[in-house]
């Protein structure tokens, strides 16, 4: 089930916008890329200050005729060059994605945009229309997809192995806002991630639980039928949630609950998704994620290693580095831009893309996301009302 | 803060209704009173089945003399002796507690009774009525109380050092009623659980789920304000919940979600408890209890081990070994009844208890409990509407 | 291969040497007899002081007619009576195991002793001509053979499913004589364990090095055929080691390694057994038995769980709760006695004893642990030259 | 204490000699130095295979006019172009190292090479002379120093926080030649490893054992004084070492034991150090990283965590994101190059070079790598004898 390799004669060429100056995102989207050989960085607005952008491109040795003041000139000019940019990595705050995406989109270049896709659901699907018509490959960095053990667990179910799945436990604990980080002038990722201006309806649940609900319905292939939610926001003058409960019921009977937490002292960053069906379980922990906890009934539990245990034949494909040796989350990002390149590079070459080649976040996982941010936010203000999906 | 102790010239002793052949919680009942010296198994009931029950008084040796055709005929007979039983252990199906404590309070007996206390709020409420106006002691099995890394994190919360708590995530999976084992007769202890005739309107948070309930409040100290609970039963035919997820607002403001379940494959009796509060965070997990998890803003986390590190004064005089010698269940469970001997000998002795005396779980524990699986049971019949407690 | 169990129409009587206040292995002994049922304390000579032992009596409601004055005194009245002790429990220093366990066995009583068993390596082979002699009972605490996990390897390597034994590497640290705790005049622990006069020619590998012979010794049936050791005393003023490292060459081929220290910060009684075979490993950690590590070649680690799992029928006897509930140290050492006096019930009962009856730690594994004593302070005296065993 | 960065208005160059098709460790090295931006790969001998090394640069898309026929030649030519490589790196099988590193510090070009550094000890004497004589750069990839927690773990014990060091237990297990894998002609890895022509006097110990003695040297800043080694090879035909164990006496009074491993089934990669020191102890694991457990004597243990709890300047400034975002195996690789460039651009700027910009592994721990393996093997072939170091 790995996706065939396509081998261009020359490098594909990005660009970027956002990702400059004290930004977190970008520079891991870099490194990711960087990661597999043969996919430069070329071209970017890195920052709105202009001055701040060109000493990025400095760092980073890009020539600065190719650093813009806009995201709408790069997107015009990048277009019209020979050798112009293949694709372009969104990164900037939620609330600018939706603009900047449909500016590459209608400018004919594909696009990877961070999550959560935008902060009104008639945007994203506003993007999902124009995608599809312009036949552009289009992903959103759902990060936590792109772990082999990852796959492996999406196998098995999908295999039937375990049965019918009953249940779902997944949480998503941090303690990074458990005080009032945004009040601090130098946190500007506390600062816009709980402003509603940038950041939308929603901090806990744009940020974190929107990949709680990503990685729940790619590994499970569960739909949400209904769901009931709580947010609270625990910290003093917090404008938005920093915490989520939220219980769902699938289509076909399954229920589950998930948790997000930015107020959960002594969690790092522990997404965890459990999920139980009639004939076994399967446990993924993030900060583990070299290890996929299996148990089937009548059978010890079972401690899955990647690259000693086979992780089915997507899983291994996407495995650097032999067992015992950690991968971690660079790896997990690389992925993602590995299998989204792997897409690029067979698009350019004409050969057509199965779903292997498609087994990256869409932008329908965006439009999900940002579905689900919504319905949260919307039965959280009708005092946890179950609500349809 | 440990209970000062009290010797008396004799054992106590006691008698059991319940814990024949087949039942499994009579015998750990016990084994948890021998673990400490001086209080012997004197009398009994132990099956409705006379010779079942002389059967295992001759595998205990005990006087056939005292081993009664039913527990009024004991109650009468025992209290009317010279050297009749100190106290009454109750460990029958849920259904019959409520008559037979009834039964030795009236008598003028101490009773120690199972969980959960009844299955009627009301015949709860009429117990804590019957202990205050006999002013007898009554203790109920909320057996995980009884760890001292449990009563560590208690007093570390008391103390105010974590700061105010603001959300508490508490589970117990287990996977022993994934399959319909209610349907093989052999298993006598799926059989009365699933059964509303012996178990009452809740199986899973009848069993399991009120214990986190207990824990939750012993650790916390928090009230319950209202609930919102949604009751799954995933084995076909099963005539009562196998899964339970229960959200909780608690008075002053904290929120907290708990999550039971008899169909969490790969989890034999995963009790946890996390407790986030502002400061910082306590995290205590059943299966390991020789450990539990400090975190506090701004240090690393700490694993604090039973008998290495300081528990406090009550949970250091509940320790009978050094770290690294594992205490388990059994421990936690005589650590319920030392204190409820130690207390019961003060007693006899004309001494006062004080709240370290009484720290055990009460017939207020009791009825509280029962009136949180009504109340889970009301809402999740109302569609997971919110009720107050 | 679970033992068959005779029922006798009385309690077994035992009596106790050692065990007063103060101290910390005679309480240990008594409530691990206690977990089971029908074996009883009734003499005892607790303390060389005979109000200590008085009061330990008081404390106990031991009647104190048979509470002695010396151990002699007591072998001679006990095997007078009529309702004499079955059997003496010895948990005395080990300087003095000796000539208790002479005594009692010429009065025709059968045995249990602490480890190690002597401090000579003649001594411990006299004992062994004199158990034989007189054909009576006698048992050695080597508790951590106890645990149901380690009868599991045991059967498990037996069984050959793992192939032929290659390494063992197997550990013992604890942290307690980080510091001269001996010059503390209070701990009565540190200062006759350190002290050569009542330990014998080694401190660490005496009091701790030995569990790790008997283990290994036990679950890989090996036999030593040569070591080669360093002890280490690094707390200054100290007599004797307080750390141990040897390497062992089994015969057929096998090699090992073992550590033993008591100045190991961080860990409190860390017995770690690792077992590594042709085709498959097998892992105990003492301070986490409930489970078993088990890798065969080519397929996933396994997490056996104790009660979950089977662990044959030798393991599954020695089982008093569902998995999940963790059993720990008393449950280990109440299965030595267990067995030991289930084999006793038999022999009284006039039963003949097999294999499985007698699978508690004899005098034979006594006397090689004393042996392996010798040969490693011998070893460690000739600058680690390889000794022959 | 972290490094001052000089930045190059041009990216480093470098070549690579081995790491073509079926090589695993060139690859690694390749995506490590990747993971920061500006250096960049521009020349080599990826095979000895011309056509082989041809297909390697063209799947790289390196220039073919730089991809030469021999390591000889492209030393000539590199260092005779104005836009000549920088550095090389060297990761061909272990006996060809030091006729390649030689040829190139002749040259005048900097190096870093693949550890074991050579296969004898007077040879690695000898690339220590021309280091200093040529005072080029040289750089030895033992990886696992690169981990930040590795770095804090040093830093805590040179601070003196632990007291002085007396006992260090380090280990190196790994399962894959459980079996005799080199009898797989496909398994490249395996063949060269296991045979004395390529990999020199010991497989084990110069694969990973050195590892082990690197790492420890590192942390601890012990010097062995003497070792007594016996090596192991389990598996029917295997010309070389698959297991050693090792006793080592450090100068000063402190004490180890090294476990390294190819045949232990269930271990992937588990390099694990454990120090501990008069006043605390410290404890590192390869496969869990982003952790280092500390423990103070009278103190809970603690769980140290990237990103999240200071590891140091030094530690601190070689993460590249936030706790709970696991880094693993590149990391630490990609630590050894970002240090060995960072020094390379300083000396390039004409900048001196202070221990901190030095804080990667050296010519001369490469020599003491190479004599720590004779010296085993000597004290292995004298029946474990104590060997001066």
């Amino acid at each position: 089930m790995a996706a065939e390799q396509v081998r261009l004669d020359r490098a594909l060429r990005y660009g970027m916008v956002g990702g400059g100056p004290g930004a977190f995102i970008g520079d891991v989207h870099r490194r990711a890329i960087a990661l597999d050989p043969n996919t430069t960085l070329v071209s970017g607005v890195f920052s709105r200050n202009h001055e701040s952008s060109m000493e990025t491109a400095r760092a980073l040795l890009i020539d600065g005729a190719r650093v813009y003041r806009d995201y709408r000139e790069m997107a015009t000019a990048e277009a019209a060059r020979d050798d112009g940019i293949d694709f372009v990595v969104i990164v900037t705050p939620n609330v600018s994605h939706f603009e900047i995406a449909k500016a590459f989109l209608e400018a004919g270049i594909h696009v990877v945009c961070d999550k959560p896709l935008t902060t009104k659901l008639e945007d994203a699907e506003e993007l999902g229309r124009l995608v599809k018509s312009t036949d552009l490959l289009f992903g959103v960095t759902y990060t936590y997809t792109g772990y082999p053990t990852v796959k492996y667990a999406r196998e098995l179910i999908r295999s039937g192995a375990l049965g019918p799945v009953r249940f779902v436990n997944a949480e998503y604990p941090q303690e990074w806002l458990s005080q009032p980080a945004e009040q601090d002038e130098g946190n500007r990722q506390a600062g816009w991630r709980t402003d509603p201006a940038q950041s939308g309806a929603s901090n806990c649940v744009g940020d974190i639980g929107t990949h709680v609900e990503n990685m729940v319905s790619y590994v499970t292939g569960l739909e949400i039928d209904s769901l009931a939610a709580r947010l609270d926001s625990f910290v003093s003058g917090r404008k938005l949630d920093d915490n989520a409960t939220i219980m769902v019921n699938y289509r076909g009977g399954a229920t589950g609950v998930y948790w997000s937490s930015q107020v959960a002292i002594g969690y790092d960053n522990a997404l965890r998704v459990r999920v139980f069906a009639e004939k076994g379980a399967v446990e993924f922990a993030q900060e583990d994620p070299n290890y996929l906890r299996v148990t089937m009934l009548d059978a010890p539990k079972q401690l899955i290693s990647r690259g000693r245990d086979s992780l089915g034949s997507r899983g291994d494909s996407l495995i650097r580095i032999p067992a015992g040796h950690p991968e971690g989350y660079f790896e997990a990002f690389a992925n993602i831009y590995k299998t989204f390149t792997g897409a690029l590079r067979k698009r350019l070459a004409g050969a057509k893309l199965d779903e292997v080649d498609l087994d990256f976040p869409s932008v329908n996982d965006g439009i999900q996301g940002v579905r689900f941010v919504t319905r949260v936010v919307e039965s959280s203000q009708r005092k946890s009302a179950w609500v349809n999906f």
